[in-house]
Formats: structure tokens, C-alpha cells, sequence
């Protein structure tokens, strides 16, 4: 990249008030048993290390944000519980027994069906931190503090009084290795998540927009994020952002010389947003590989029509769609696979060569429930 | 397509202020060498015959509006001139000669380069009929008026004297059949129209969406429209409208009955906006042919930096793109095609049938100039 | 005034689609009962004389359109009725018995409180006529024609059936001299009008911002308008445009030659809106007679917090206000008068000088219902 | 005031990233001359002390910011200029000599005319710290920093070293008592501002909307604000404000039973934007002194004219309003008085009073310079 004059600069990042982060401090010691929620603004204030030092000197569980854009806390820490439902009854079902949520750079809250419940478990009370004002002014619940979410917590950590108690045990739920033991084909969203796990790099990135499977992701290995800046999605839900950031992230990897792998999960519906960012990523020489489980449908969508009830919506059904003729008309390498070993072969190739390689695998059909009950 | 409740209607269309008309008429009949420049609202309001009838009643030459998405005159009319180039200088120098410049259903006028220039030729002035109030604003010369654009024709005539001098026979430039005798490889685009021009059907809607090949394609038997209802493309050059549209006109001809063939003349570049779209058609088991001359660039861009002495512009170029491959991943038939004969059967065989057909054709990458001269 | 360069000039009518404007004759043809509903658009397009004209034609009553801007149709024509309810069931109620409601020129409808209802009679149907787009699209009920209506209300009168039974007697109520003859002090605005409308000029314009006397200003002789171009008051509801108007039409007055007498009858509340344009008439030598009914509150409101059983609004009182005062501040002639002779001689000097008159008149303070019953 | 349910709170204060505040410390330990430019910000942000605090340690000479909607600094402090010139030119001539300006709270730069020039004195480079986005992103030159002015003025007074060199002796301009010797009527403003100043109470609120005589006011005792919270005019020029800002003010003064005079010097042009907040001032009873200086003109907008070379701009003169009978309609007391002694007399009873009093005092209208020289 060539040099670019810059003018005039401002600052990025503001401060809490101190006065502030004193009431939040001063609430979360009176508290008898607090929960943290974290969100996307704390891995990009580059907060890691001061959420691990927030969450172990408060001794609290901590969750992710509903829909998080990001993961900014460490996944295999005993602390780490998981990512909160993204519907007001179930979640604060999810925070039950605890007197004060305090969420960390993230909306409170991002919803997605109606489900209805209160915003809070009875009793609770809220706080947040989060670096953006329209953020804080249009929370449902809680009182709200604006700051760069890594200052903040540096503030935050001086005034809490550490709890000595025993770490609370994980409770993230991860598949097991076992679930590979006895496949029929078409593989489930979970077994090919585990057979991807098997040769997870040690520095990676994940990049996914694979709405129906994310749970699944999430429990398996390699969708369990463990390093600062290794998991990027869209915020929300908004569909189409994913594939081309993927292009970014591989951009911004070779440039910085990290040369970390880009690992893409996409949709088959997802993937047709974008299909031409691949073009750009092979014309560039771009290290990227995009898995893309194909249901042939629009399947979380089949799952919101079952709870709400709605039978017969039309359109949801994506036939006939060639992903690896696609991906080879943009120049990248492409395969279809169906079994464990090749799945496995060919991923594990794809992370060892540069280039852009998609690996295209039916999943089966099956309707997920919308929440976990 | 279900039937759908109507609770209450609006009419769609106005007519023209009578006192208004009749002061358009008077200035058409004070005129010693008017000519007619007719835009897309013709062809929207339904107005082909009524344009001729004006057009024979005023005995003037017609021209299309610069950047038209619609024709609304027969190009094979004796008054029928060319369409005007989207260009102050170059528009003006070409209706010189005339004393009164009368625009119906156009703006005034799509420009795309800057050419220095009276936007009139001296001592002309100029008339526009437009059913948009906001193209009467804008307009930046000549006088307005609102008006759906048959029924302002229709009253005109009323009150147009008729001109009895002998019509003006035509000057709109076509390609002689001569240009497919001495073929070398790749073709150019004059030369793949000709091909194509060989079995032009009878009845056909053509889509286009080809900005570096337009002249060649309008010079062409196939561009050459003289039916009404056959010919769009996107309004001004905004790209990306033609894929998704010839898809909706496809739909159009096979609900009504009307079963006219969608031919699209697609460039390689304008072919990535939306090539989703094939998806849908191939679902919806509807008739198009899709041709793309494949100059592995965005050609006309080139023209405009020539034009602009901007040298070195970068991403123009679009290798390694291969529409056959896309087109399949999207469940048309597709072909590759370089040679006159081949290009001829495919294009005849993928009218014959219904379907999607893709038919990729490689043409010579010699940049045009962006103005004739 | 000085003369103005005109560069370019647009039409600023639209006629009607004959064919839609058939379709609605061809729906009045065949109306046993219909009604017409006026408004302003009429007034604005010069329409008076057609609007006669057609009312005659279809021996229909005419009523104003709820909270017209303008009157339309001479209030003393027998075939006259009233102005509409501003609200849904009443509105319809005072419709009953038509099976065809015709709008020409307002919008359907204005609505002040909203009082449950149908919006039409039962088994009416509805055409409205109107210049804007907007107020088409936002009808409630009906069918709509977008059009200028002077030139619409021509079409029609080509084509309906003249109805040729006995013209229906007026109901328009009004106000009778008797309630002059026994007065108690302060005046109701009855009374005041009735006073006022005494010596009524021959030629005049009333312009009103009165919110809670409208229906007795209506009633009174200065109040029912017989001719073009005489009333002008706020569209719908919204206070603060009628002083500066006034201003704008005595200008209109002065600069034309007509001369006629501008007649302000402006609310104490009102007033406040812009008590500076006083200032600009005062400086420019026109001719404005500005008669305030002081009943020290904003008194419709207290009316509306009637209907809506709201008690205890607050800030609904405007004591301590010197009418006079303010308007000899700004330079006018200005006078306090509560005697029914002191005003009337007052008013009859202010009618028969140049120049800017202000009459400030007590009124008696009794909360009308918003709505008559 | 009733208590109102309060059921969220945010943050309304953002501190400056430490690493931001560290550079801009560095910059102000590393130049030679610093100068300070102070906004209204810091009085908002209550940074009264902290704002003395720094420029004491920094020893560097303070501005207000040009157009300034409040005050921030003692006047009478011996580090205090002036106010900065409103236009690009004359403010950097003004800044010359210094190599650095710090602008803490004011954006960069409100300017009235244009004026050529720099935007600074050649080789001087600016800071700018503000608390609004908006002004970070808009300032014409510098680098911002985004925070609260009284939490970014601590934590940089701990970074910087002072300056122990001798305090630089103040230069701000002030009349002289000598004015009042030799009066000729009517007054000049200096000579009203000199007399309203004999009797200038301890504690009082400065309002002002009277922009010719800006400078003249300021360089009066009444208008050399010393203490905290003491004086609100309108945000760059917006007219219109300050009469209703006053009655808050005084509304204010009275809840809180601070009980301070509000002094208003009202334009009479500028009067007219709201004189009905003298109504509501009056019916509650609030204590408010308004002084109007009536030149009978936008005296300064024929400055303006003045300078940019436009004769002849109408509607620039304000004869014909009798500002007493205005007052008196709202209910106001109200005196008209040309001679010292009256003024005087009246003004002293006016503060020594509670409730609302206007004084309307002609004065001269010679036109000024719109820039000193
Ligand atoms: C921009 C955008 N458009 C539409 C949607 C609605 N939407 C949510 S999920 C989804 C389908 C995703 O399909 P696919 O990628 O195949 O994932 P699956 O649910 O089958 O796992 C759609 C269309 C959206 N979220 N964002
Ligand atoms: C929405 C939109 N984006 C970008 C452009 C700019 N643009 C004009 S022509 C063109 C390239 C067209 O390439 P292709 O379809 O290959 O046609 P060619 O010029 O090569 O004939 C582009 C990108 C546009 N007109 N509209
Ligand atoms: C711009 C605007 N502001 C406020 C209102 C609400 N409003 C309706 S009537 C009214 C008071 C009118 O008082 P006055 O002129 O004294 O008439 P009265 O009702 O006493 O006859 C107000 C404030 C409005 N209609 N328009
Ligand atoms: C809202 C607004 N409208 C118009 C102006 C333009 N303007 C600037 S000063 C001024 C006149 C002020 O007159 P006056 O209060 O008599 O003060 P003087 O200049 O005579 O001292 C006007 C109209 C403005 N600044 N703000
Ligand atoms: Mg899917
Ligand atoms: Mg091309
Ligand atoms: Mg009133
Ligand atoms: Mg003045």
C-alpha cells in the first residue's frame, strides 16, 4: 500500500468518567453475584487481556453478547459460559440467579424472534459500557456508561475488590470426538464441524454466515475461539457482509505478513450474495477456504416459520444451485465432497496451500429448533 | 398469479392543460424546420402509433433521447434519425439546422461525458412534454409541460397543421451484410451482431446491457427495433437492471400467452451484478438467451478514460472469469462459442427451445471511441 | 414590482385522463343520490363558475370539505349546505342517504378528534378529484383522479345527464338579526358577528383564525361568502399562517387595484403566533381590518379536553394580554371596544380608511362543545 | 417541580484516552508560546477552576473562542485578552507569534465574513479539544481530541510542566469612566453600557442578543463577565434565542434560590423574534431586566454591507416600533428613557426589584466597522 497524507487526525477512543465508572465499580462490589456480557467493541479496542483481568478479578461468569459480530473473551476459559439466546424470555432465563449484569461493549440486547419474557431476571439490575452513544440511548433496560470498552476496564479493574472465591466451573457445551464414531451420509451439520476439527491450524481465522449451523459451530473445535482477533460475522444477522470481509481479513493478513488462514463457513443461501468477492480474493492471490454446508434451502428461516407458527412460507427452498461451478467460474479451486476422509484431505490441503479453495458438502435436512430449550 | 384485492384505485395518468398544448402546437406550426426527439414515456404510455401519426402530421425527423431505456419509434421509419449522443456539444451540433427542438417522454438530456457546448443549436428553442414533474424541473432548457405523454400527442395533432412535403428519407446508419464475409478470430462486436442478425425471429424482446457495444448492437438487424415493446435497458447507464429485468419480461411473455423469446446481449462485465438471476429463470422454467461478448474488461471505461486523458485507471481489467462455468453453477445450459457458425446454431437452437441459454463469446478487445466523430 | 428574466417556463396544470374522467361521469350518471364535497384546490384553480355550472348539472348539495383553506361554492347558493364535521362518525353521519360522494379539489378527509365511525355512509362509495398526488394516495376510502379542477370539473360537465328535479332548498343554518336585540355584556361571538356583520361591505376578504368560532362566524352574514376569492384561513388546523396572510393579500389588493378590504378575524390566542406582521402592514400603507375575540384562553382546546375527558390540561389561559397595546406597539390604530355600537362604528371606520385597524373585543367565555350534535 | 420517575440513566461525560491526552501534553511541554482559545464547553462541563488551573500552569494568554456562546474565564484575570476575531484573516493575525493554540471547548472557528488569510499564523500548529464529534470532524485545521473540557483539563494540567516565567500583563480593552463626562444625546452604546454599569450588582446573569454592540458591551464593566454561570448569548449568530433563554435562566435563579438578577441587553431587531416570552416571564413571576438599545435598524447587518461592498441592501431599517407598548401588552413594566440619570434610576430599581421591567433607550446609529482594525 503506498503512503497517504494525513492532514488533521482526531482521537478514536474516549475515556469513562470517572465519576461514573465509580457508581458502576462501587455496584458491582454491593453485588452478590454478578454476570459479565461481553461484546464486539472490546476485540476492537484490543481489550482481551483486560476482559480475562476483569472477568478473573470479579470471579463472574462471562457470556457473549447475543448475535455477537466478534468474540472477545477466550472460549476455554473456565469462566466462559456462552453465547446468550438472542430472544427476551430465554435470555433472561439464561442470567437467572444473578443480581447485576454488566455488559461490556455489546447492545443490550440484540433480538431476534419475539419470545416473551422479561428483559431481566426479576431483582436484577443492569449496567453497561459501551462505546457508542446511540448504543447506550436506545438500551431497553439499565443504566448506561459511554467508553472505549478497554479503558474502561482498566479504570473498572482498579476500583473492584477481587473476589477470592473458587473459580466457577465452565459450562460451554463442546461436542465430543464421538459423534464421528458412527456417520450416515449426509453428514450432520455437528459431524462435519467435528471432521473439520480434526486438523485445526494452531493461529487461524473463522469467518462465518452460516445462519441455521451457528450453535453447532460454536460447540465444535474449530469454532471454538480461543485467540484475540480469530472470529469475525456479521452483526446481527444481516446477511452478504461475510464474504467479502473474508476478502478483507485475507488482504490485511498478507499485508501485515501474519499470514494467517482465512476459514469461511458459508451458507449456500449466504453464498449468493456475494459470490464475485472470490473472484477479487483469487485475482489477489488470497489465502482463503470456504466450506460451504449445503442444505439447499434457506434453513433457519424453516426453523422461525415453525415457532411462529407459519406454515407454508414460500421460497425458502434453494435447488439446483451448483456451488463448485460457481467458484471455479471466479478461478478458485473447488471441490464437492461428501465423505469424512475427503472433507478432511481436501481442508486440510487447502490450509496448507495459498489460494482460494471451495469445498462444497451436502449437509442433511434436518429443521433445527430456533432456541435450545 | 393469485388474484389480489383492490380497495380503491388512482387514475395514472394527466393530460395535458389545453391552454398549454395549444400554445405548444402554435410554436410547432410557427416552425420552419422542427425536429422530434421521443424518450422511454412513449413506450410507458402506450404511445407507438400515436407517435408515428405526429411524427407523419409534423413531417419531422425523429431521434431518440439520449440513453434511452425504451424505443418508442420504429427504426426502420423513413423519419427515423439515430439516437442522439449523451453529450452537450456533441447533441446540440447534431440537430443543427433546426429552429424548434420538441422532446416527448425524455429528459433534457441524459449526458454522460462532459463535451463543451451550447446545449441548443443557436437561435433554437425547445419544447418538452414529460409525465414527470421532476424531469420539467430539472430540465436545463426549453419549455415544459406535464403531461402523460399519448395524451399530449393525441391533442397535439389535433392541432397540428400537417407538413405535405416529401418525408425526409432517413440517415440511421446499419451494418451491411457484407461485414461476415471476411471474418478473422476473435470477432467484433459489429461482427457478432451480424451473426446473430441471421435468424432474428419475428417477434422478440431484446435486453441489453452492453455500454461499450451499444452503436454496433443498434446498427445491427437484431438492434434495429421496429416493434413496439421489444427493446429495454437501463435507464441512463446505471448497470446491473438488465439481468433481473429480462428475467421479469420473461415471467411477463409466459403469463400473458405472449411467448416472445427474451434475447440479452449481456457484457462480461454488466454480467456480474446479478447473475443470481439465472437461478430464478431456470426455476421458473422461463425463455431467455443470453449473449455476453466476452472482452475480458470493462471496456467502455476505457473509452472514457481515452476520451478524459486519464491514463492508467486501474481495475479494468476482468480475466479469469468464466461465464460458461458461472452459468451452469446457476442451472442454465451454457456454451462456449468463437466461431460464426457455431455461435449461429446455438443462438438459433436456444431460441427454438424454451430455457435458459448462456452462450459466451470471446470478441476483440480494440477500445472504441466514447463519441463517434 | 419589478419585472423578473424568465428563462424557462413549465405548465402548472394537469387535465384529466379522459378515460378515467368518463368512468367517474358514468359512476355520477348512475348515482341515485349523489353529493358533492368542495375544497380549496377549486378556489386555487379558478374554478368557481365551473363548479356551479356542475353542481347544477347534478342538482346535488354541496358542503366544504372539513377545514377547508378556502371557500369554493357561493354559501348562499340554494344548493349549499355546510361545512363537513371534522371527524369520522359525524362526518359520515351528515352524509347519509347518498350513495355517491363526489370530492373534488380536498382532501378525504380532515380529521380534527377522532370520534368513532364508518367513513362513509353505508353502501356509498367515493370519487374524489385532487391536483395532488399526495392527497390521492392518501385518501382513506375511494377512487381517486389526479388533476387540476377547473379543467376536470369541464370534462365531467360534458358528460354528465343534467338531473332535472326540483333543486333541493339549502339547510346552510345562520345566524337571525333577533339575537341582537337582547344583549348581555360581555358578547358572545355570536353576537359580535352579528354585530360586525351589519355594515359588510359589498366586496371583501374575510380571513379567519378563530379556532373556536368558526361554526358562529360561519353562521353570520360577514361569515357566509358568495363570492370568488374571499376567504382564506389556515389549511387544517395549523395556527400562525393566517396574520402573515393576511398580509400577502392586502399587498395582492393594493398592487392589483381591486382594493378590496381585508377583514381579519383573529383568536387572542392566535394572535401571539406572529403579532409582527402587524408591523409590516403598518409600513407598507395596507389596508387591514384585524378584529380580536378576546376570550383570554385557548379556548377550543378546553373544548377538545371536554371531548376527550382530559381535565386539568394545563396552560390553556392567556390573561393579562393588552391587545391593544401590542398592536399600537407595532404601529396600527388600535382600539378596545365591548359595546356593540362603540364596535360597530369602530369597524365601519376601519372598513371606510386606509390603513391598519385593530379592535380588541371582550367575549364571553363559555366552553362550546367541539362537535354540534 | 414535581419529581419524575427517572427509570434509565447514561453517562452524559467522556474522559480523554490517556494516550491521546499524553500527546497533546507533550506538544503543549515542547512549545515556546503557547496561546489558549476557551469555549463554551468548558463552562457547560462546570470547568471554571480547572480552566484558571491550567492556563496558570501553562502561563500562556487565553481567548475566547470567536461567537462565543459563553463564558469560561475570568475577564478581569490577568492571563485574559479577548474575544477572537470572527473571520479567517484578522483571528490568526491575532494568534501571531505563537507556535501552538490549544482551543479547549470551541469549535474551530466560528467565522462570520470572509476575510482572507490564513487559518493560522505561519508555523503554528493547533490542538483542539472538544466534546463533540461533530467539531472534531468539521475543524478546519488541528487535531482533536473528543472529550469532556473540565475531565480533559485535569488530566492534562497533571502532564504539563509549568511555566514559572512572569505572567504576561492582560490587554483586554475596557472603557473608561471618562465616557460619561461629555454626553451628547442620543447616547452612543458605550456610553449606555457605561451607565448601566455604575450600578452593576454583585452577582447577576448577563444575556445579551444585541450584535453591533457586542464589543462595546464586552469592554463595559456590566459585560466583563468574572464569575462562573454569569453570561449566555446566542451559539455563532442565531437570533432569536436569548429572550426565551432568559426566562429559563430567571426560572432557574428562582427554583434554585440562587435569586441572581437576570440582565438582558436585547437588539430591537432582535426583540422581535419573541417578545411573548415577556408574557410568560411576567405570569410567573420571574425577575428579569431587559434593556433595549433601539438604533431602529440591523445596524450590524449594514456593517456587513459595509464591508463586502453592498449598497443599497433593503429592508435593513426598523422605524415605527414603540418597544414600551409592546412590553406593556405582555404585561411587562416598561419605560422609554434617553437621559443618563433616567436610565440609571431605572435600571437600579428594575434589579432592586423582583418581576419583569423593559427600558427602551434610543441610541445613535452610526453604522460601525464590522471587524476593528
Ligand atoms: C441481508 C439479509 N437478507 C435476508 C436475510 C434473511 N435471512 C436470514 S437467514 C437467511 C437464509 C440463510 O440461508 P443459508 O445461508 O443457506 O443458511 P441456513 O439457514 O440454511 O443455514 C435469510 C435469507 C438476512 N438476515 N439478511
Ligand atoms: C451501477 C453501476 N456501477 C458502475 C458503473 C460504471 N460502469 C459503466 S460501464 C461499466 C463496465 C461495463 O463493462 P461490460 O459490461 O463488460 O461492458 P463493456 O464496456 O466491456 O462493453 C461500468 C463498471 C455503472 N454505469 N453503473
Ligand atoms: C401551529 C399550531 N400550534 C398549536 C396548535 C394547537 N391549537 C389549536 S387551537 C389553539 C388555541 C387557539 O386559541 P385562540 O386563537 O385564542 O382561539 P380560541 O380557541 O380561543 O377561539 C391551539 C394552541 C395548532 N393548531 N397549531
Ligand atoms: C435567526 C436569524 N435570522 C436572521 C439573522 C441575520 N441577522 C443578523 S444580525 C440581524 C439584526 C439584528 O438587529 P438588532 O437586534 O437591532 O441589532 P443591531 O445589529 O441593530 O445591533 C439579523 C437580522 C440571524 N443572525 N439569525
Ligand atoms: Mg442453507
Ligand atoms: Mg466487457
Ligand atoms: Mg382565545
Ligand atoms: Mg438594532
Amino acid at each position: 500500500m503506498e503512503d497517504i497524507d494525513v492532514f488533521r487526525t482526531t482521537s478514536t477512543r474516549t475515556a469513562p468518567d470517572p465519576a461514573r465508572i465509580a457508581e458502576f465499580a462501587a455496584h458491582i462490589n454491593q453485588s452478590k453475584n454478578p454476570v459479565l456480557v461481553y461484546g464486539g467493541d472490546i476485540a476492537r479496542s484490543d481489550g482481551w487481556d483486560e476482559g480475562i483481568a476483569l472477568a478473573e478479578t470479579v470471579n463472574a461468569p462471562v457470556w457473549n453478547g447475543p448475535f455477537s459480530e466478534r468474540i472477545s473473551f477466550p472460549e476455554n476459559h473456565p469462566l466462559f459460559k456462552d453465547a446468550l439466546p438472542a430472544a427476551i424470555g430465554p435470555l433472561s432465563k439464561a442470567l437467572q440467579g444473578h443480581d447485576l449484569v454488566v455488559v461490556i461493549g455489546a447492545p443490550v440486547f440484540r433480538y431476534y424472534p419475539w419470545v416473551a419474557g422479561d428483559y431481566l431476571p426479576t431483582g436484577a439490575t443492569l449496567l453497561q459500557i459501551t462505546d457508542s452513544p446511540y448504543e447506550a440511548a436506545k438500551a431497553v433496560v439499565g443504566d448506561s456508561l459511554v467508553s472505549d470498552s478497554k479503558l474502561a476496564m482498566i479504570e473498572l479493574s482498579k476500583l473492584i475488590t477481587p473476589r477470592n472465591s473458587q473459580p466457577q466451573p465452565t459450562t460451554k457445551p463442546t461436542s465430543t470426538p464421538e459423534i464421528l464414531e458412527d456417520i450416515k451420509y449426509p453428514l450432520t451439520a455437528k459431524q462435519l464441524f467435528a471432521v473439520l476439527s480434526v486438523h485445526v491450524p494452531e493461529d487461524y481465522i473463522l469467518v462465518q454466515e452460516s445462519p441455521s449451523n451457528i450453535p453447532e459451530l460454536s460447540r465444535s473445535r474449530l469454532g471454538t475461539i480461543c485467540k484475540p482477533d480469530s472470529y469475525y460475522t456479521m452483526g446481527s444477522g444481516g446477511l452478504g457482509w461475510d464474504m467479502p470481509a473474508a476478502v478483507g481479513l485475507a488482504f490485511a493478513e498478507k499485508w501485515s505478513g501474519r499470514n494467517r488462514p482465512v476459514i469461511v463457513i458459508m451458507g449456500d443461501g449466504s453464498f449468493q450474495y456475494s459470490p464475485q468477492a472470490i473472484w477479487t480474493a483469487v485475482q489477489h492471490g488470497l489465502h482463503i477456504t470456504i466450506v460451504v454446508p449445503k442444505n439447499e434451502e434457506y434453513g433457519i428461516l424453516k426453523s422461525f416459520a415453525l415457532l411462529e407458527e407459519t406454515p407454508n412460507v414460500p421460497g425458502l427452498d434453494l435447488p439446483g444451485i451448483d456451488i463448485v461451478s460457481l467458484a471455479k467460474g471466479y478461478g478458485a479451486k473447488a471441490h464437492f465432497a461428501d465423505k469424512a476422509e475427503d472433507i478432511q484431505d481436501l481442508f486440510k490441503k487447502a490450509l496448507g496451500n495459498n489460494g482460494v479453495t471451495v469445498i462444497e458438502v451436502p449437509i442433511d435436512k434436518h429443521i433445527h429448533a430456533l432456541l435450545d430449550d
